[in-house]
């Protein structure tokens, strides 16, 4: 179930999935919060920074600096996390990750909810949208962001 | 077996690791490599850069820039990849990975196997020493780094 926290938090994940896609890059975006005090946001700067580490989730984990936790934070994602952003919510130990999405990308739900993450699918419909529209428009970054070759 | 490319790629990474010990940050430092062809080199970031996610693994990944494929590299690594640089190495596409040690770190072996990536341990005796060193002078940093909180 989303809260209106959620609602809030994804939306900015959107706005920064956007803000991607108008800076010519991959459209995922992604907010870290600590209840209902967003501790940062980020997205992906494959193009805009040359940087192939730096999905939306992972630039809003850098963003955020150094946590002594994660243990109360809930990460929110544009996209269904690849499996470099799965590993790392593994590893930081974050319990909750709200996806706005994994009908354009997916699959890596059930590993996540194995290692006793709560996942929440949002199915946002903006989201769908801005990752088809990109996919169709440039495949070759989103297969070169994904690894597919 | 080692290679003497990989003995000297795994040479590398643990100077990139000594040279992060020498900074006061994580000792920890990793090579990736196409063949005999030093691709990048990097060494943990958290201290040095505030950055959670610059694991060395991560470092050198993100020092190497987009690449078209990662089907004919290697990465090299002084410690056992924690679970976000192992989802990564399955992410990217990394077919093998040489490990200096997985004696004061490790658990993501069989994860990385089990999907199809060659796992060399190379018991190096320098790089336990740095890290046994590390675990015992800054355990408190060492715990933040793989978020054992």
């Amino acid at each position: 179930m989303l809260t209106e926290t959620d609602k809030r938090f994804l939306r900015i994940a959107y706005e920064e999935a956007l803000a991607g896609f108008n800076e010519g890059g991959c459209p995922i975006g992604s907010v870290l919060a600590r209840g209902d005090t967003l501790v940062s946001q980020g997205r992906n700067q494959r193009v805009q920074g040359g940087d192939p580490i730096a999905h939306g989730e992972m630039d809003a984990l850098r963003k955020a600096g150094r946590q002594k936790t994660y243990r109360d934070t809930t990460l929110y994602t544009s996209l269904s996390p690849c499996m470099m952003c799965s590993g790392t919510i593994i590893q930081f130990g974050i319990p909750r990750v709200v996806i706005a999405e994994n009908q354009t990308f997916g699959g890596n739900e059930r590993f996540l909810e194995g290692r006793g993450v709560k996942v929440i699918i949002a199915d946002d419909p903006d989201c769908i949208a801005l990752m088809t529209r990109f996919i169709e428009e440039k495949p070759e970054l989103w297969a070169e962001d994904i690894a597919e070759d």
